[in-house]
């Protein structure tokens, strides 16, 4: 006799609420896209020790296991910061006695040194699980226009902060740009262009298809621009993690993009008074406030830009939550929604 | 009409002809390991430049592109030497201001940063012959056990060299050990455990059958060692390459391990006048004259070790030989091929 499985109740079917509204019928409903944020990778309030580090992201895969657990196939990136401005500083605090590699090649060393503790933390916690799954992080190369105006205006920061006495100093030593960032200080800003291709798609592709967990455009990518000749080369740049993130899961035609954050909602008014949480958004109000100022650069602005881009791309649904309220946000029960 | 291929001729059956002396019939004939040794990557005459590295490695990638035309079934790992010396030096320098990582996080670096050049200029170099297919540097972690006595016995050689005076004052400092290397000055000394297990190995697997040319185990990968529990922990050590790519190659079943080096061919007697070269030697052989003391420590010792470990688990076949002769090894008509 041949077993066949019945057809699935309400209760096994376990495809999330929210994935049904997805626009595009090409988009795989079982794909969701989760960009970590450095609250869940290098929290402010730590000395940055790599046991801390390892204790705060082992932490955060515990949290990744549910989604594993319903049969998701689940693709990670995450951010690079603070991570790549001590790259960037101890290449400077060496050099000329050692060679500084360039921007793109740091970003590459932020990639092998974060996607390890998270590849290696996320395996720990499925081996916790009884869960037999491999996760692997791919180096992987952002495309970027080398005519994007970015180059021109340095706007993301990177590294720690600053008194503005150093900020002068290192300005004067390195040539490097500092702005005044969030009350908190100085900090080293780069050029952040805007994400185009992801060069190793059809890698991230075949390691889906093998059931393998991919790590990839960490830190936003290694940013790379295309010359006439086909070839690709690497660019002092540093692309936001959300953006790439938001190609990425438009690309692989993801139907659920997640973006996590320290805050378990988008907020209107913030710093105000009247500050209110948001449950739902349309992709056409996100742009209004965007527009109106209501989410501030270099925190929630790219998020809110990434959403619009990968709705823009391939419809889907982005929610945007804390790491605790994740599952939840899936299931359309926290977070908010931002929707076509 | 249905088109169908007519049987290969002996001039279009391809198979390199060395190929056929594979022991095991589980061998994969058409897969190739090459390890790619530090004169293909980072010579010892450069300043280390990222411009040097890419130069180098851009020409070292032209290289292998015979090996893709053919049809092969390329995975290409890499050494992390002295790259893995210039990032410890930089945490070491850096600290405690700047958090210093531990080794294994700094291997991770490594594999990040050289495999994204490789990456990027082997993808560079297909475009350049019109091949489309793509490279990824797929982050690895490699089993070593815990017991190994290794650990109490640092000596593999990494980073720079230092005079007699700057070892001891180094020493001094950080609690390093340094030893006496190639007549050319001091370097610091790591535990090298044997590699045991590829942990992300179905992770290349995945890659190859999608076509994607692997770059894998950098740096002989980033050593971890397994908990009673079954979590993997990194350790500070790093592994030799040549060994972690033999045990590579016998997990995936390659039928031939390519291992480059800076000579064309294993030498008896190598710094003696009588010195000769070696066209072929058995697995016994080798195993005898590696015993007799004629491969030493930290060159072509483990070079020799990592083809007896390959041909013990899997048979096929092992050629040394220097970037440049590397095509006509697989052909069996340069270096020295090392056979069961």
């Amino acid at each position: 006799m041949i077993a066949r499985a019945a057809p699935p109740t309400r209760r096994e079917n376990s495809a999330p609420r929210q994935l049904q509204g997805a626009r595009s019928a090409k988009l795989d409903r079982r794909m969701v896209v989760i960009a970590i944020g450095g609250n869940a990778t290098y929290p402010p309030n730590i000395k940055g020790t790599a046991e801390e580090q390892f204790k705060i992201i082992g932490e955060t895969c515990e949290q990744l296991i549910p989604f594993i657990e319903r049969g998701l196939k689940l693709v990670l990136t995450h951010g690079n910061g603070p991570v790549i401005g001590n790259i960037l500083e101890r290449m400077a605090a060496t050099a000329p006695r050692l060679q500084a590699m360039p921007m793109d090649v740091c970003v590459a060393h932020s990639q092998g040194g974060i996607g390890y503790m998270i590849q290696n933390s996320l395996a720990n916690a499925l081996v916790r699980h009884g869960i037999r799954k491999e996760v692997a992080c791919v180096i992987t190369q952002v495309e970027v226009a080398a005519t994007d105006p970015a180059f021109g205006h340095p706007s993301k920061p990177i590294g720690r902060f600053e008194t503005a006495e150093a900020a002068a100093r290192l300005r004067r030593e390195t040539g490097w740009d500092y702005v005044e960032d969030s009350g908190r200080g100085y900090r080293r800003v780069v050029p952040s262009p805007q994400p185009r291709e992801i060069v190793e798609i059809d890698t991230i592709r075949a390691l889906l298809e093998a059931d393998v967990i991919p790590i990839a455009v960490g830190g936003g990518g290694i940013p790379v621009v295309r010359r006439p000749d086909g070839r690709w080369r690497g660019v002092a740049a540093v692309i936001d993690k959300d953006l790439a993130t938001a190609v990425l899961a438009a690309r692989l035609g993801a139907a659920t993009l997640i973006i996590l954050t320290g805050i378990d909602r988008v907020a209107l008014d913030f710093d105000k008074p009247t500050r209110r949480f948001l449950d739902r958004l349309t992709r056409d109000e996100a742009e209004a406030l965007l527009a109106a100022g209501q989410f501030p650069d270099g925190s929630m602005g790219p998020k809110i830009e990434a959403a619009i881009r990968y709705l823009d791309e391939v419809g889907g649904r982005v929610a945007i939550t804390s790491l605790d309220h994740a599952l939840d946000a899936l299931d359309g029960k926290a977070g908010t929604s931002i929707v076509p």
